[in-house]
């Protein structure tokens, strides 16, 4: 049997009872370790689950996963994934993968960004489409994700943004000679994210979004030291969250007043909140 | 402190470890027993928990807060959520009513079927709002989802559409005469949703969906006997899932292959499945 573990958000003891337990059986564990990170390194996983965990990287699982399943038709192989296993196409990959080969899957869920998000006060009912930002680079600025917004927006939705990150990525000079050299793993911030979107709305000038839209950041969901900020666009510009894992929110104008009431104790500057809050926001449908 | 904590989607052992810690070590524990249900008693749970368990009903969590709360600024109180506890209105408002009792919360996130439903394998990102069917009578039909679908399948988004539960309701005879009797739960199933959604499609007549449109229900996601169907609304009205929890995933016509592939698995009848995806969703943007 193939098991596909979630991990939850962000250390070893967000694993469920039920998905430990498979753990601790298994012939053989690999952690995916490219789509999300967990918040604690490798070795404190594998000294709470009293196994060796193999990291399996992007190559690893596009290319290589006949190895990963090997023999799991026999015996009981577990692919840890951070968050919950379905949040990610690649783990769709495995399992079709897996059904060609005759090797029955199992999935094991867990927390998932997805409703963790809830922890802003907003209401999960509320959220549109979720959508993906990328690191610009100065020639390479993808902006699907304000088409995305935009039709979030245009029907009064919240958008959940997720944020880049790179890990295991080589330049393109070591790409080009074949040097397995990694640069150092980069984790984009809620700042970063909001300075590319007010890019993006100064270049397209459609009026999704602007410096007075309000947005949530976070920052480590469910860790001790998880953190939340809510303000404009241009003040998330400014924002400090610490260390990643990070993603934002950008609010709809259907909204509800215990979302506001929610939200107001994280407000950078709470009369400012209040005032656009009230302008833009309040009894909008 | 005021401990939020999810228990997932099927049985005990869906908790996680530090949630476990958690209940294990509280001084009182709650279990919120209205928004959801998990697939086992609570005699089970409070066996493994090791603990009394109180049930606390939206009555006690609305009404009588105060109680649950009480002395949780010096003590650990445990109020535990099936799934995520954030996916309900009702748990926002506990925690906004800690804060103004100066009682510290923490929130320890778990699976909730906003990810889960990833288990069909249709992708997170391409679903729109999620909306709520509830159980129709004979003068009271609430079609305010079919405006929410609509919303969706305009910019070609997925639909999860969660399901009507009873739990604790009481007869108008019996709550005219004041007695606390109450009627036997009842949990909506993908059949009578299905047929429900078609009931206000030929009464409203705007041609959101229609008998053709593919939806994919699901029961009892998580646990051993999970069971999902694929088809299109008309042969999901005839679907037979056997017990709750059910849901249920209206198609928007942004597709992909790899969903298809996936979702093939679940067919109803593969030949037709096949027929209406190639003419109603194939390559579609």
């Amino acid at each position: 049997m193939l098991y596909l573990v979630g991990l939850g958000l962000a250390d070893e003891t967000d694993i469920t009872v039920k998905g430990l337990e498979i753990v601790r059986k298994a012939e053989r564990v690999y952690l995916e370790a490219y789509t999300s990170i967990l918040l604690v390194d490798k070795d404190k996983l594998e000294a709470f689950y009293g196994r060796d965990v193999s990291m399996a990287d992007r190559e690893a699982v596009e290319s290589f996963s006949d190895g990963i399943l090997a023999g799991a038709d026999k015996v009981d192989v577990a692919f840890l994934v951070v968050g919950d296993p379905f949040c990610a196409t690649t783990h769709t990959d495995l399992v079709l993968r897996a059904r060609t080969l005759n090797i029955p899957t199992k999935t094991i869920p867990n927390a998932s960004i997805l409703s963790a998000i809830g922890a802003t006060g907003l209401q999960l009912y509320n959220f549109g489409q979720t959508v993906s930002m990328v690191f610009f680079t100065d020639t390479w600025k993808p902006s699907s994700f304000y088409d995305r917004i935009a039709e979030n927006r245009r029907i009064g939705l919240h958008t959940l943004v997720l944020l880049d990150i790179k890990v295991k990525e080589q330049s393109l000079e070591n790409l080009a000679r074949g040097r397995r050299v990694f640069e150092p793993p980069r984790y984009m911030t809620v700042a970063q994210c909001a300075r590319q979107m007010l890019e993006i709305e100064s270049s397209r000038r459609e009026g999704v979004y602007g410096q007075d839209s309000l947005a949530v950041g976070v920052a480590r969901i469910g860790a001790g030291d998880q953190k939340l900020v809510a303000g404009t666009l241009t003040q998330l510009c400014e924002a400090d969250l610490g260390p990643p894992l990070q993603s934002l929110v950008l609010l709809g104008r259907r909204t509800h007043d215990l979302e506001r009431e929610f939200m107001a104790e994280f407000a950078v500057d709470l009369q400012v909140f209040n005032e656009v809050w009230a302008r833009d926001y309040e009894g909008k449908q």
